[in-house]
């Protein structure tokens, strides 16, 4: 979806607060509702409702065709050539990346006419999710009864490493715990991983994003959000034996459809404590952090077309947010909605009082909960804004300091991040060519400070460490001009150079770190100490008490792993009357028509020049109920023979509440119909060898 | 707009509890509202807002080119050879009042050849605003002090219908006492009258009502939702001067446009006692009964397609109806609505009270309102239900049975809707040679009479005369298959013939009438003695209270009286994106194509076999702020230069509560495009000549 960009990394500075230990409520699981784990698909309802049983290998075949983008989406294997779908916004960041002033790749497209035209990304890595293994019991186990709270997240922390230490497997290996069902369950994930990513063809932003951010959230929609990538090892392209066959004649109007990807967080198990805290405290608080920084992506962006390539990625992440955030936070202040939530916390809390062995064993989590939600409130400000969020040489300097400490340690006292299963990934984005923008940096980084300071206040020990009773236009202007860290080999050669050298550094930024890194630490271990090593083991209460009450015939809280959402190709109620099932071209040259043609409802010179050679009547954009969010931007759609029929690339306005609950009355997943891309291939792009290529009408094209 | 089709007729039936004499709220006037009188047109707005001043010379010449429908719509001259554009379902009742089973110009359209082809219509009055009067002093002057209650009201009526009938000048004159801002003032409007009034072009009713009930109220919209009528005196076309020139360039993205037409009702300044007595009590039974019938009218069309061609006016008008009331019923619940009602009357009752004279003459007013509205209450459902309402035949029969017992009568004492400024008109319908469709009649006037019977008892006087014990089912079949009343000859005969023919008339449906006529009365002077008597003075007086508090500065509520309304063509924020200013021919093939071509969104033929030859780029629809309501159907959206540039024919979701306020943040009037009605005529339609006709391409056809 354009999506909120989620990831597990950047969700977890977003949302540092409150999403990683949300505990379960009570949802009746209705129609077509639900991500899914793999290990547990939803066969009842699917015979029931559908009459359709998915077997075994081909739960395995759909599992092994998807592939995550770490960088915060979703995407499938589309050829046995190494070619991989996704959304021309989830490849944005790399488009810009291998993008300069004089070749603008996200304005103008991209397309290799052959294997050496493909251009390699500078910091992508995919991931396939080749195994998981419950390890629930392990994990618990770690904890003994005479433990105190502290120690017991601890032990906690230090078995995963543990854990997933054990199963790397060597450099294409990529190990998670992961923590499902709120903590009631621990799986081992194990990935094979693939960093050789190069770009294949890309339309031009403006036919991918047509109507910007006014439609983005929003259907009926005119987009070629498609981007595609071949995945090379040893220079090759990758053999991708599970790869999903493509059916350019899409789904018809309720037919049943699966969404295999990577939704990014949701809380829809969250206790009324939990969700009244994002109400009141984190969603007001974010939405103006954002604000003020896209104030400033805009103004750098005024200043001329180089600054406004420079800062188009990051606007659009914040606008795409901001849309996002403020759906969710609407939700959130929907009375209705939470009485809603309300009403069934009530009832799960009745029920589990009914019965003396659960309410011993279960019965407490929600007051304990919401304490530790007291408590998170008090440490908000200084968890929120003693950070440095969001700016590429502040947090690679941050990371580089921490790191060389950090490796000394044993891996299971280390700082999450810096775990041996995770130091690959790590060094793999420490030590990326990709560009860095001095001047935008330090626009930004200056409005980061100041915010820093009006918040905090000039005598906290974080702005002391980063202003010093300066400006932080000052600071700002002599970091960005000082530093040489934009030069990954600089980077590089203090993580291997170690303490010492990153001890004897005279680089402004790495000096900053060195200052600021112990309040960091010490605000971490704050929220750790006082909040999650309180509200870890209720949570995971509650899970198990849902588990009790309940049994397991639901799905976990998206937690950017690999789920399965089913529904089917439907239109619904909208703005009085009824949403189409799907659009065709018809509706973009429409739409673009009917505003005279003005941004961001233009038409590229190629949507004119060749209108007529489109059928325009050709399906563009589909609907259905599937179960998506943020981070599932990209995933496949697939029909019963798990051939693919369009890809995800946004929610409707309606799903904007999802992150809370789910009514497939209303909530729509918008993708591009599988046409659509075969058709614009063929008739704007010249890329017929590339269409044969998907369609499997051709031999392997490289 | 796509109407709920109200006129002052339908509207007083369907609303006789609380429309006619709501009394006015305060209401700050703002950007872009208001349904003006063209004494009152609001010249201080526009001069400063849009730096234009309209001449008298034209707002006489808009005025002029205006015409009332007087089945409840709107139109205006488009040509100086008689012809009057007006909406497709402005036109539906006639349309289907000329077609047979054989020709079915709904369905299928109709486009004159040439003159002798034009289609007389069976009963359209046309009426045009020549002069208006004000005559509020002398109908005041009728009340004297000494009176009571009662005898007042009859004063006011009999000197209304005494001025009515002094202005009368001849068959041609239509003329009616108006009272606006709720009786604060009552003005003379003279109308000159059209009688013979021929079809010359209407398309199918499916591509003017494309997208059907759904769409219906929304926007984007994609209808060609127009007919085109020639006006003919002494069989020769009218000559009509101040006529609209044809402007097929339409108005751009900002430009001020007017409406000139005749809204039905507003009830915008209506007290909280009205509009809660509305919430409460009206819209739940109107919206009731509106259902029961819709599905008398279904299972009737189900039966076969001729069936279904007799019941579409019927169910278009109750689906219409049913989404507009539900809208309006909407707005009612909305609590926030309801609080800026309330405090808006609130300040308007400060400021009467904190002026001594202001709150001695003026101050009661509004507890009076409360008090006669609980009284209509009481009466509501004796009001409500000892009525035909909707039903042809037996209103027919009622009609004749009082005209003959009230044109004995002065005029000043007869009932409304037989005063000598009536007459004609009222002859006009009764005499109307248009078909009456004998089994459909017997579906509904049975479920009327259970409807009655349910709602009121067995023991009620109305449903005692009408049914006297038997069942409905048995005495709707016998009064119709009894009847010779669908012959106009007959009706003719019985009104010619006096009180003795209908005194000696077996016709069932006499008798019928002259059982339930006592009943009728008695229930209408009920509520004339115990709430009409009360509520006109008061809402004279809170009308009087607002020109003291606020000037003159504000339009009246809507009467279904000529009004001009302006604004700007304009888009507006919708389904989380913006609504374009218009949409194209494009989005009506995608809208099609998108869902398949599944009825209500299948194209006729014509417009797959002529796609070509279209230019889709043309403009099809547009919106603008223009402040209107049902009873605008029909009418001209002109630019500065008083040129046509669209034809209204509908409003979008949002502005269903414009009954009760107005915002022209998402208000808007849905008008087809003046490109459009060309582009079809010339290219769909093969009616080049016509459009010549209308651009003044060529010399009179006729």
């Amino acid at each position: 979806m354009k999506t909120r960009k989620t990831n597990s990394r950047n969700l977890s500075a977003l949302f540092a607060a409150t999403v990683l230990l949300a505990a379960l409520a009570v949802l009746p699981v209705l129609a077509d509702e639900g991500m899914w784990t793999f290990d547990n698909p939803p066969l009842k309802l699917l015979k029931e409702k559908y009459g359709f049983t998915p077997s075994q290998e081909w739960l395995d075949h759909v599992r092994l065709a998807s592939v995550r983008f770490n960088d915060g989406g979703s995407g499938s294997w589309v050829s046995p050539t190494g070619l991989v779908l996704t959304n021309h916004h989830v490849a944005l960041g790399q488009l810009q990346k291998v993008s300069t002033k004089e070749k603008d790749y996200v304005a103008n497209g991209f397309f290799a006419r052959s294997a050496a035209e493909e251009l390699k990304c500078p910091d992508l890595e995919l991931n396939v999710l080749i195994a998981m293994e419950n390890v629930t019991a392990r994990v618990g186990a770690s904890v003994k009864p005479a433990m105190n709270e502290k120690d017991a997240l601890k032990a906690r922390k230090a078995e995963m490493a543990k854990i997933e230490k054990e199963a790397l497997t060597g450099a294409d290996s990529h190990v998670e715990v992961v923590s499902l069902y709120n903590g009631a369950e621990y799986w081992l994930y194990r990935y094979k991983k693939y960093t050789d990513v190069r770009l294949v063809a890309a339309p031009e932003q403006q036919a991918a994003f047509f109507g910007g951010d006014p439609d983005n959230f929003t259907y009926p929609r005119y987009d070629l959000d498609f981007a595609i990538f071949r995945v090379y090892e040893n220079d090759k392209p990758v053999e991708s034996k599970h790869y999903l066959k493509w059916n350019a004649k899409g789904a018809a109007d309720g037919e049943l459809i699966f969404i295999s990807g990577h939704p990014g967080s949701t809380e829809r198990q969250s206790t009324m404590a939990q969700l009244e805290v994002q109400r009141d405290v984190l969603f007001p608080t974010v939405i103006k952090q954002l604000k003020r920084r896209l104030a400033v992506l805009k103004r750098y962006a005024a200043l001329g077309p180089e600054q406004a390539r420079q800062a188009n990625n990051q606007i659009f992440g914040i606008e795409n947010s901001l849309k996002a955030f403020g759906g969710e936070y609407e939700g959130l202040l929907d009375k209705s909605l939470m009485e809603k939530k309300q009403k069934e916390e009530k009832d799960f809390r009745g029920k589990v009082a009914a019965n003396a062995a659960w309410q011993k064993e279960y019965g407490d989590a929600w007051a304990t909960i919401e304490r530790a939600e007291r408590q998170r409130v008090t440490l908000f400000k200084q968890s929120r804004f003693r950070v440095v969020r969001g700016l590429r040489l502040p947090t690679l300097a941050l990371q580089i300091v921490q790191y060389v400490a950090e490796v000394k340690k044993p891996d299971g006292e280390r700082l999450d991040g810096f775990h041996d299963s995770e130091l690959e990934s790590l060094k793999f984005r420490l030590f990326s060519p990709a560009p860095v923008y001095a001047q935008l940096e330090e626009a930004l980084i200056a409005e980061h400070l100041q915010e820093s300071l009006e918040e905090l206040g000039s005598n906290d020990p974080f702005v002391q460490a980063a202003l010093g009773g300066r400006k932080p236009a000052d600071v700002a202007r002599e970091l960005v001009s000082g530093t040489k860290l934009a030069d990954p080999a600089v980077r590089k050669a203090l993580v291997e150079g170690g303490e010492a050298a990153v001890a004897a550094s005279t680089d402004p930024f790495i000096v900053l770190a060195r200052k600021i890194d112990p309040v960091a630490r010490q605000t971490r271990k704050s929220l750790e100490d006082t909040v999650q090593s309180v509200e870890t083991p209720a949570s995971e209460k509650v899970g198990r008490a849902n588990f009790a009450v309940y049994g397991k015939d639901h799905y976990p809280d998206a937690t950017f792993t690999l789920r399965l959402s089913y529904g089917t190709v439907k239109g619904y109620p909208m703005n009085g009357t009824i949403a189409p099932p799907i659009t065709t071209f018809y509706g973009l040259y429409d739409r673009a028509t009917s505003f005279g043609m003005k941004p961001p409802f233009n038409l590229m010179p190629r949507f004119l020049e060749r209108k007529d050679k489109l059928d325009l009547s050709t399906p563009l954009n589909t609907v259905s109920t599937g179960d998506i969010i943020g981070g599932n931007s990209g995933s496949p759609v697939i029909n019963r023979n798990a051939e693919l029929v369009g890809l995800i690339f946004d929610g409707n306005i309606e799903s904007l509440v999802g992150n809370f609950v789910y009514d497939d009355a209303k909530n729509r997943a918008v993708a591009v119909h599988s046409a659509a891309i075969i058709e614009a291939l063929r008739k704007l792009y010249d890329a017929g060898a590339l269409a044969d290529e998907l369609e499997g009408k051709s031999g392997n094209r490289p």
